[in-house]
């Protein structure tokens, strides 16, 4: 059986249904169809965390049901739809009704991949026990909630420093659990400058997290039950009530390396800045694709929720006949850690060296306010920059409140490539309730200026 | 008697301090002399409105001490001396010791002129009552302080619904006090757009402000001690413990006016951008000077610290021998009113209409974080846009936290000349804890680009 179509997506979280969206409104005309093969579409999946903490209802999480696709935004989605095979030769997809297992084949005028990302995962001994869970997926944030809510563990072991252990580690020690974070290098968030990491690890034990260094996860213990009950590593053994594995995640390629379609360096799908493959008619967006950064003019694997929006609107909008192009990324992220609020901008100061800049940083501390003001904080800026160029390759910015809008500012300057002599003329707000009469972006900018 | 001085400096509240310091940091030999007419220096007046509401101690105020400038800065101070005539042809300035009533000529080989403004009056009966305050110098301050201190004023009468005139209502009412406040326009705080300025109105009158509307105050009706008791407006009579004058403030002009130094159209000293006025050797800084405004390329006024210091750094630089420019502002200011944060940045759409750019504006409400995280609040952006250039020439942001600090983003913008399309292309962070999948700014951007 065959059914023609215009358009079809593969993929709900984030990117497909952002992608089928603007592919419907960019032309009306479109027959718009997503396949998905859980159950659920359109999903928070980075406000899980929150949602594990007990801050916000997890029903709340899924933006839109097939029905409210279909009703407000003119898409037929197919939920419980496994996407087998990509036939570019016949431009159809194979796909499995997974209630009625039967196949089915549909055609398509333009194809957008979506297909996201998975967890990674450490392939050990134990690894598959019941009480082991990676956060990607809404069935593994439901997953998580019912463990907590039944089992109440006490004694939770986090896998992997990265952003996902740092919010986990926050929820779990809000939910009143013992907290410990093995993570494979000697401080947490590599990426971000030594003094931010840093910073994190001091916040991470005044928080009560037992935080181990260099460890190198060997195997997991359990129990006749399935659960497991130890995390076995060379620089331990620890008891564990629930594992969390927060390891990164890698690029769902399959379907599209099957189909031809080209793989980047970063083992992610290569599209041009139309976001089309190398394969005609089928465009890819979200966690599935490498992009562009900015900065470096290199491709990068930066599986963020902002790239996954940007690329699926650029995708939809192209499949549905339009001429939109998306110019790369800079990463912009961040993430709170208990009290410490954290953004990083641009590239690192490792990423900058490797790339052949000539790099000078530089790293000022200052009030967030008037220092005299009620709730003034300190908050620090690492700068990257080019010492040729003068522009500002990336930036670490750590604090109290106001930390990571400050980033945002910075970003621009980055995105823009200012220099830093541009940053020091920038015009900010001096009002007491806010910002001092200088502010820190121009205290960093002014003490940077002084090293190039 | 004659003193040979290398750099003098005229003013000691906010330029002038950093005019002198900054001179002799970059000239270790020039001899730096600043005068001062009242008792204290280096003041953080735009902090007097949070220490007479009792949010920190007064006394926090002054950041430098004659004696701390000379120590730490190597600046010689003489306060409580007035400088009554700068003389260009004799290169010296005639001194009035306000303690021995001698007058003492100085020479110059550079002379700063940072002579500030002062506060406007209305010039109407009764306006001399010793219970009728403007809020532009310490004495100002301490005089308000002391009052509501020994007096316990119930009923205030703010006039002018300016900058000062919100901050002033706040601090009042912090005190307990009810808050009369008369303008003379139908709504508060001109400059900003019309939706802002209505809701700052909802604002003020949700925190139990009267906002007395179109109103012109034609007299004070003082009893036989010199108090004001009434306040007589062509809108009625309203009683009236303390008064306190918010109609902003006019450059101090007098001095340089004497010695042929040029004023320009807004009434302030004219400058270069060295900050080297018509007269050789004679430099301003700020508030006695205009500015350049950066979008409309004209001279405006800006009575702002962050001007003041800018302009202060560049004059002393360049009177101690440097080549710096200041190549003008775009406007950022910033206020909390109540529970409302507001920021401006850059023209408003009747100055851009006045200046002959083809204004399209755009409004959007989006929240500051994601919706279903605790704490998000709504966040509101009035774009300003040139709609033949497609730059953004201004942008009113106002409403919960983070208003203002996403304010500056948009200001880079518009300091850069970016357009709408630039800006809907910004990397910005998404992060539950700071910042939705689509930061306001972008919604604000998406949304003008429709409209260009």
């Amino acid at each position: 059986m065959t059914n023609r179509r215009r358009i079809l997506v593969i993929g709900g979280l984030a990117a497909g249904p952002s992608a089928a969206a603007k592919a419907a409104r960019t032309n009306l005309n479109a027959e718009v169809m997503l396949f998905e093969q859980s159950e659920t579409i359109s999903y928070g999946i980075c406000e899980t965390p929150y949602a594990i903490a007990g801050m916000m209802d997890e029903n709340r999480l899924v933006f839109h049901t097939p029905e409210s696709l279909r009703q407000q935004k003119n898409i037929q989605v197919k939920t419980l739809h496994l996407v087998e095979r990509i036939v570019p030769a016949k431009q159809t997809i194979v796909v499995r009704d997974l209630r009625s297992h039967s196949l089915v084949e549909y055609e398509y005028e333009k194809l957008i991949v979506a297909t996201g990302s998975a967890s990674n995962k450490l392939a050990v001994p134990g690894e598959n026990g019941r009480n082991v869970f990676t956060l990607g997926s809404r069935d593994d944030a439901i997953n998580i909630i019912n463990y907590v809510k039944t089992e109440t563990p006490k004694q939770a072991v986090i896998i992997g420093g990265g952003y996902i252990g740092m919010e986990m580690s926050e929820s779990l020690r809000a939910l009143g659990m013992d907290v410990t974070l093995i993570h494979i290098l000697r401080l947490p968030m590599e990426g971000l400058e030594l003094d931010t990491r840093e910073r994190v690890l001091i916040e991470l034990e005044k928080n009560g997290v037992q935080f181990v260094t260099n460890a190198q996860t060997e195997a997991f213990q359990q129990d006749n039950t399935g659960k497991v009950r130890h995390v076995i590593t060379n620089r331990g053994t620890f008891a564990a009530d629930i594992v969390i594995l927060s390891l990164g995640v890698s690029p769902n390629v399959r379907l599209a390396c099957d189909a031809k379609i080209r793989l980047g360096v970063t083992g992610a799908i290569v599209t041009d800045e139309r976001q089309q493959t190398n394969v005609d008619g089928i465009y890819a967006a979200g966690d599935c694709c490498e992009v562009r950064n900015i900065v470096t003019g290199k491709p990068m694997y930066l599986p963020l929720a902002t790239v996954a929006s940007r690329t699926a609107w650029i995708a939809g909008e192209n499949a549905a006949g339009g001429r939109a192009v998306f110019k790369g990324a800079i990463r912009a992220v961040a993430v709170k850690v208990f009290g410490l609020d954290i953004a990083q901008v641009g590239i690192s100061s490792e990423e900058a060296k490797a790339n052949g800049f000539q790099v000078v940083t530089s790293s000022i501390t200052a009030n967030s306010k008037v220092g005299v003001m009620p709730g003034s904080e300190k908050i620090t800026i690492d700068l990257i920059i080019d010492k040729r160029s003068k522009c500002v390759l990336g930036a670490n910015v750590y604090g109290g409140h106001g930390a990571v809008l400050r980033a945002n500012t910075l970003g621009v300057a980055i995105q823009q490539k200012l220099t830093i002599g541009d940053i020091a003329r920038f015009d900010l707000i001096y009002s007491p309730p806010f910002a001092p009469l200088w502010d820190p972006i121009l205290v960093a900018a002014n003490e940077a200026k002084k090293k190039i």
